[in-house]
């Protein structure tokens, strides 16, 4: 549990009761979500979570490690879901049904809008590597799902798979403009929408929505 | 014409002979694409740009003004292309598939993402009034579109075609992986799954593929 030293916490939110390093991340994606990546020091991220900014470094090598936690937040538990769905033998077109809402809602979740992040000029940053690798592990996951799906063309490049994510990546564009999404309402549209997109029929898009959604963790 | 003052520039591309108020924006678009928008200075856009700091303020109230006329230029010409669009008697589904192309031609012209400014948290500051204002009205051209496509159901809050217009800006996020994007071979996949994601049937999609290649300007 994270204790309070030096200062006074400044921003009220600092304290998740979940220890320090979950602390210093819950205020630097507040910060970077709101006054951007480069303009937050370390100084001040340690600040906003209650701690001396030498602390900083009991948990992370910098700031860059700080970012790579919160992208792979962005990613790891949509791989987890991709694989469980891959192991599945449900019919394809639910099981990508089922990957685009979860990683929709998971897209959507939280306080800031962390898939913002994604544009960021560092993320060239060779240190961010992992977080690169783990998305491109997603995207052959959606290429699978993808490929397994009745009709679609052979595609060895995955562009197909690009477009299905594309339509479930757009949700973090749409929280920029709309910072309270209705996740209930738009992730299953987002997901007949990246079914439509190859080309599947109507009456297989309306089976994937109805058995993926018994394949969507409920949490 | 630009003429050089004060130290030497230090970014080659500085001078567009387009005159000082464009080598301004152009150095500006590469710094806050490269270091950030938070981390550029009036002072650091005033050297690459070749001129002295006070210079600037003759051609743009502050850097506000400055993220402004790049985020103009992201939607404008689209506008028009729009505007010409609606007015045309084609059918609704050529129409919308040239729109598609078209931005995203725009989105992935230029020598960096500013699209990829969509996402800075400074587009909350209300000086960038104008350009929301702009994109509403981007997003309402697309949705007349839609909702002229044949067999497409009453949507009036334009769903459906912020489907649509994620899938065209989805090349930003396209961008920041991929460089350099081969518009020609995306730009009409991403119109196709457009136009799918309204569940028009093929004949359809390709009727408008066809027609449209023909409503695109050339430039």
């Amino acid at each position: 549990m994270a204790t309070t030293r030096g200062r006074p916490r400044r921003i009220a939110a600092a304290s998740s009761g979940q220890g320090t390093a979950v602390d210093i991340t819950n205020a630097a994606a507040q910060l970077f979500c709101t006054i951007g990546y480069g303009s937050t020091s370390t100084h001040r991220i340690a600040e906003a979570a209650g701690i001396r900014q030498a602390s900083i470094y009991h948990y992370f090598a910098g700031k860059h490690e700080i970012l790579l936690e919160l992208l792979l937040g962005t990613v790891q538990p949509s791989l987890l879901v991709a694989q469980r769905l891959l192991d599945s033998t449900e019919p394809a077109p639910a099981r990508l049904w089922a990957l685009c809402v979860s990683d929709v809602r998971l897209l959507s979740s939280g306080p800031v809008n962390l898939g913002s992040l994604y544009l960021l000029p560092e993320l060239a940053d060779p240190r961010l590597a992992e977080f690169h690798s783990r998305r491109q592990h997603l995207r052959a996951a959606y290429a699978v799902l993808v490929a397994d799906c009745p009709g679609v063309p052979a595609d060895p490049e995955g562009r197909a798979a690009d477009l299905v994510l594309a339509l479930v990546e757009s949700v973090i564009l749409r929280r920029r403009e709309e910072p309270v999404v209705d996740v209930r309402d738009l992730a299953p549209r987002i997901a007949d929408a990246a079914l439509r997109t190859l080309a599947l029929d109507q009456a297989t898009v309306e089976s994937a929505r109805s058995r993926g959604t018994g394949l969507i963790d409920p949490s």
